[in-house]
């Protein structure tokens, strides 16, 4: 079945219940709404739909039902698993774009609660909260175009999970336009509330394929007064293990990031700023973060915890942040990493969990595998180690036409995987699944849980409307 | 319907597939299994069974669906709405007992998890970990007979929900026999794992409704080298609240509890313990905990705030513990609350949370109802501030008869509900729902709501034998 556009008639309904504002139909204004960030994919639609209310959403949602259409919800689209873009799996959908209701609700900072809509860019929350002393401490690097919406949809991560967890563990409510155009309302500003099941759990992570978020209320922190940052030097990546570890003792709970880096990774982050040089000449690097507030002595805290595993020579070189634009440029070597990567062109690019004990097994098997099977492909191993998070990326030797790269890159791939799932590990740390990853999903879940999996999308959405394609083959394929 | 024990050859079938040791049928070694904690109910059962292992879960999972028998997942029956027991809603059923199931499978200090099983003891768990240089953050005053699978199907709370979170927040993993015998495996050891639907989120907090819990894995967190505990006098709940505000930004992350207690529980914590003494005279009383590594300058940290919250006026008096004893001797008032609570007999017992900065109200709004409605009898209030959540709760007078001060407390009860509704809050801050608090909650969640929860009920229960009558009522009334 192929598509060549939408018909006026469903325009003219579609148009009817969202406005001629509402709705775009053709190549150049549907055209941001179909690429996806990586470059890797892009996408096609019926028509984009931009809802400017909650009561929009609902209408397009039982219209499009009526129709028959099927729904793409889409945020920021700056996930990378194509989950909020067709890839060709799912054609003849309409895209749903929550951009218009981009809205702080309200802001409670005596019960440290935010409410926004889901189209609300993610630092116009952190700049809300950061206005009234507060931190919302989800940050990633698209957090300038990503929005909240889709930090929900996709359960986001990021650099500071190891302190305040998942956007699951930073959500408090939710709102959610269901299948059937029903408005499902958790919005409570509750910190503690345990009456039955937990409904908001079912949608964060289901990357739009149960219903459509529209709203969301999440935790706020208080601002740390203080911030203290290192940049250090080790060995090896399992003295990087065994630093963390130590560091999760001494330092209680104050570490905020703890981001670990092959030194080979340096090139790439000159890739994105050329006048980038390491502050250390050593193997392996780790960027640390404590934050607090005023009444504790931090710089003498981390001055001390690095005086103890220098001793043990665990760390072999140390720089401490002296100013906030120090800082800044340690973590402009962790983001330069991603813009880095881009800037290269295509690239193998994982997201991969395991034990945290096991991280050094994982990236000696990876590194080992690449050199001795792909000569001239590049290992590229970083992460947020404190979570068991690696991005093991790897890139084709300049010299190799795309086209071969591409097809040599899949192979690459899935061997990484097949060391990941070896060590009992995942697939998809925080990226989620969408529709990049399925097939792996999908081979590498249980029956049991696949029957699971199913049985809620189909008692939820069992007309299969919702970003079909997304997390679920479009053809049932799971055994 | 009236049962009078079980038949012969329902008992043979059953004895078949769990050995005479794992059916217990005769009222003598069914009666622990069938009084409940607070002594309001008694409740029966055709039979209680106790697996031996995971497999013997499932056979009984299985035989109980083809002889169409109700089953009752139960714990160590400590729950406080009935979930674990029939209260004459749920005739004809089976308990399933996890006890014999109480194996610590495994604990990984590097990886900051341990595995067990569901019917592991709480406070086995927490020394297992302390035997690692671990913390299992999970305390309730439960915790000696309390079980880990019970704590995840009842998504318990406890007093220190405010730095670590609920059971929910603390569970990586999760095993369960669903309703049609098979075993769902979601353990992994991994602290991040964003592969779709989370399907562990399902089954904790749903009270045994979806399936049986049989083995849990839980995160850990290093144990605190240092604790800090104050007692503080205050001059009203607004002062506490504004009191917890502050200490949240200038103690960071550090506070592991912070409990409130009105002055006029000490009769009660003195009814457990009479020698108890309060180390402050002050309408309003505060516990607050803070602990840490051993890098941190803890007791001046808690020096230093306490010497600035005492100049504003927040603080009237307080008292630091100079030692463990003391600490210890702080937690006795508190813990003696509960437990002169039930030496008392009959009470009104509530768990309302809302938001924080609305506790001053609610408590002024409920004691005013009582002392205006009901004098003679006792407002409690106390609870966990940081969360929102508080107990308040109501003593009869001391000469009214049992049966009368019953008849009376319902409707005190459903005032206080309207209290707490009224002010957006949760009749169920951290117990559950069970079948004490069944009604509250079907009239007060949204017909959306209601259908989501039924729709999911019946996606994964549609035989409706899973602990029927406990969330759910018996008959659908849901509107």
């Amino acid at each position: 079945m192929t598509f060549h556009g939408i018909s006026p008639d469903i325009r003219a309904a579609l148009e009817r219940v969202l406005g001629q504002s509402g709705v775009a139909a053709d190549p150049t204004s549907m055209a941001k709404y179909l690429a996806d960030w990586s470059g890797d994919h892009h996408g096609s639609a019926l028509a984009v739909l931009k809802p400017a209310s909650v009561a929009e959403v609902q209408a397009a949602v039982r219209l499009c039902g009526t129709l028959g259409l099927a729904m793409i919800p889409q945020g920021g689209n700056t996930g990378l698993v194509a989950g909020a873009i067709d890839i060709g799996t799912t054609p003849g959908a309409v895209v749903i774009s929550l951009e218009r209701l981009n809205r702080i609700r309200s802001v409670d900072a005596d019960n440290f609660t935010l409410q926004a809509d889901a189209g609300c860019i993610l630092q116009h929350i952190k700049d809300a909260a950061d206005d009234q002393d507060c931190l919302f401490p989800l940050a990633l690097g698209a957090q300038g175009s990503c929005q909240i919406g889709g930090n929900a949809a996709s359960n986001a991560g990021g650099v500071n999970v190891l302190r305040y967890g998942m956007a699951r563990d930073l959500i408090v409510g939710l709102e959610v336009v269901l299948p059937d155009g029903d408005l499902w309302s958790g919005f409570s500003g509750l910190r503690k509330d345990n009456r039955g099941y937990d409904l908001k759990q079912l949608f964060i992570g289901a990357e739009g394929t149960l219903g459509i978020i529209t709203g969301v209320e999440v935790k706020l922190s208080p601002k740390p007064g203080q911030i203290e940052t290192a940049y250090l030097g080790l060995p090896s990546f399992e003295s990087a293990i065994a630093l963390f570890r130590q560091a999760r003792r001494d330092c209680s709970d104050l570490i905020s990031a703890f981001e670990i880096i092959g030194s080979e990774c340096m090139e790439l982050a000159r890739l994105a700023d050329p006048t980038i040089v390491a502050p250390v000449d050593a193997p392996v690097h780790v960027l640390i973060e404590l934050s607090s507030g005023a009444a504790v002595e931090l710089r003498s805290l981390l001055v001390d915890f690095l005086a103890g595993v220098m001793e043990r020579h665990l760390v072999a070189d140390a720089v401490l942040a002296e100013s906030g634009a120090q800082a800044k440029a340690f973590w402009a070597i962790r983001e330069g990493l991603v813009e880095g990567q881009a800037r290269r062109g295509y690239h193998v690019r994982t997201d991969l969990s395991v034990r945290i004990s096991d991280i050094p097994t994982l990236i000696a098997q990876a590194r080992g595998f690449v050199a001795l099977e792909h000569p001239g492909w590049i290992s590229q191993a970083y992460g947020h180690a404190g979570d068991g998070n690696i991005h093991f990326n790897v890139l084709p030797p300049l010299d190799l036409a795309e086209a071969d790269a591409r097809a040599r890159g899949v192979a690459i791939t899935a061997r990484l995987y097949d060391i990941v799932t070896a060590l009992g590990g995942s697939v998809s740390a925080e990226h989620g699944i969408g529709r990049t990853r399925q097939r792996v999903y999908w081979t590498g879940m249980s029956p049991v849980h696949c029957r699971l999996v199913s049985t809620l999308k189909n008692a939820i959405d069992p007309a299969g409307l919702m970003n079909p394609g997304c997390l679920f083959p479009v053809t049932e394929t799971c055994s």
